[in-house]
């Protein structure tokens, strides 16, 4: 909407937006800065920083956006609520705010269950809970849901080598590693992007080979059996099956199981996508005297996913916005 | 039953047993070592560690045991068939094997599930879930939950400080933190017991003074959203309440939001204990030729928690066991 300009304070626009997204791979190509820095402006960045190192409100944001407010998936109280909170906190700190109505897919998570019922070696009468959960978007199980064999592949070539014989009618589990070297090389993002491919098209490659539902391995680094959830996308060209992030023990427990005989899993998984909901952007606004038409934004996304309380993603980016917003006045600087 | 004897191999018993008690204080003080190794056997113990670190034995039994029996609660299903599992690949391995009948405790996992149901800040018609499992031998509450104010302490002093007036009729929260410091320097058995203290005892401490309900602050190093449960112990001059693990993150949530106002928990556990069931230890035995009456003890339990598949404790120490007596049967070493 706006471009980053000059980085001197000129007006200075918070944008606190909803978004679900994934990052965009539209980067647009660096400007070259128009002008050094002038010795005013190093001063005052030089006090923003200072006085940033001591203060705890930014703390205090994203703690109350996290433990008061909690969860903030798009379509909820919770992310209303944060409309409000923060649209009065900037208020409150003297900003024009506006709040800019959109529309915001409003997805609800059900009941997710999952467990072995079939498995060589088992002990009569048992089961073996897999810990796992629904991805955002995905459609439902029937309410009571369904029992299928598993296929567990690493990746997309060992998929659709089996082809259709050996996938239809199955739950496909995609036990795909995430690459723990690249990630401590320092290429956490590559490596996350690497693997979170599955978790955005697994589910629609599994359902042109016949498949019933899919199954991604947990994308990360995370060895324990917490599964993370994300956003995940259905092909227009293939039918709509169910679709979940099972734990990296879990992934490897089936890996471990299903070549030695039939291992059946009974999934259910009840998530509601409902229509489209209303929300809000809210736009903090300190105008500049000299350059109202020139902007800085400094933004963060109000909402979250769901499992956790969006302390990080994004509560800590809505609250260094904040934080800068509030710095900028508490030091009396002025935007021009 | 039988102290450990002279380091050679004399008779030679696997004691494979169902335990649910925790680790035992009365350790015994060291024999002196009553002669020193032969040449001889010093050349077996080394065949028998080259053999052993090229050997997947091991491997595949604890593979076995977790994988496909899974899970082995003591008193259930799964560990039965891991009695009926590792007396059956004794017996391949040649030993002379016996089933000792003991009784077990049968405590039944049930539903858990837990959420604030008022805190400061809250969005109108929200609610924060609590990630939380049940204690072993923890009492039920009624099928469809308790809802009460929660009071968050950090020890026993801080409870005790508060008194009835304050804690009767709450769910107290122990937020005793796991002295990650302590363990980061070698003593992480130590930093485990210090904590462990509070999943022990913790819930007839609270029930004492009038509470309605115990959660403790998840023990070990697990700083994410996993609770880890365990066996806990009702004192007889308390009522027993219901107890549960907190994960480490939920703990913290509640400590942040008391302070604030108002908190209450709305709390559904449903295990159950049923009558002490009948179980096996599992003794293998490789008759010595000289000294069938001195034995060497190589041992392990059986049985394992519910939330995992008992891999580590103790399926390692299982399969260990059965790995030595595996390696002597391959070696043709001879127990005298």
């Amino acid at each position: 909407m706006c471009a980053l300009r000059r980085p001197t304070l000129t007006a200075f626009v918070l944008l606190l937006s909803i978004t679900l997204s994934e990052a965009e791979d539209a980067t647009p190509s660096p400007a070259p800065t128009p002008e050094l820095y002038s010795a005013q402006t190093l001063a005052e960045m030089r006090k923003l920083e200072q006085a940033a190192l001591t203060s705890d409100y930014a703390y205090r944001q994203v703690a109350h956006l996290a433990n008061n407010i909690g969860p903030r998936l798009s379509g909820s109280a919770q992310a209303q609520k944060a409309v409000e909170y923060v649209a009065d906190e900037l208020k409150k700190l003297g900003l024009e705010v506006q709040l800019e109505k959109i529309m915001v897919p409003h997805w609800v998570r059900g009941e997710e269950t999952a467990e072995l019922v079939a498995f060589p070696g088992q002990a009569e009468g048992t089961k073996q809970k897999i810990v796992l959960t629904a991805l955002g978007g995905s459609v439902a199980t029937p309410p009571e849901g369904l029992t299928a064999e598993v296929v567990v592949v690493r990746d997309y070539d060992e998929l659709n080598s089996l082809g259709k014989e050996k996938v239809q009618g199955k739950v496909v589990v995609f036990n795909h590693p995430f690459d723990r070297k690249m990630a401590a090389t320092g290429h956490g993002g590559s490596a996350y992007g690497e693997a979170v491919a599955y978790r955005g098209s697994g589910a629609s490659a599994a359902a042109r080979l016949g498949a019933v539902a899919a199954l991604v391995r947990s994308v990360g680094g995370a060895a324990n059996r917490l599964p993370h959830t994300g956003a995940m996308h259905y092909a227009a060209d293939a039918p709509k099956i169910p679709t979940a992030a099972v734990s990296e023990e879990d992934a490897e427990l089936m890996a471990a199981l299903a070549p030695q005989g039939p291992v059946k899993i009974h999934l259910v998984l009840t998530p509601q996508t409902l229509p489209d909901a209303p929300s809000f952007n809210v736009i903090g606004d300190l105008k500049g005297s000299e350059h109202p038409d020139q902007v800085v934004i400094v933004s963060g996304h109000l909402d979250s996913w769901d499992l956790g309380t969006g302390a990080i993603d994004d509560g800590a980016g809505v609250a260094v916005a904040m934080q800068t917003a509030n710095l900028v006045r508490q030091l009396g600087l002025h935007t021009r």
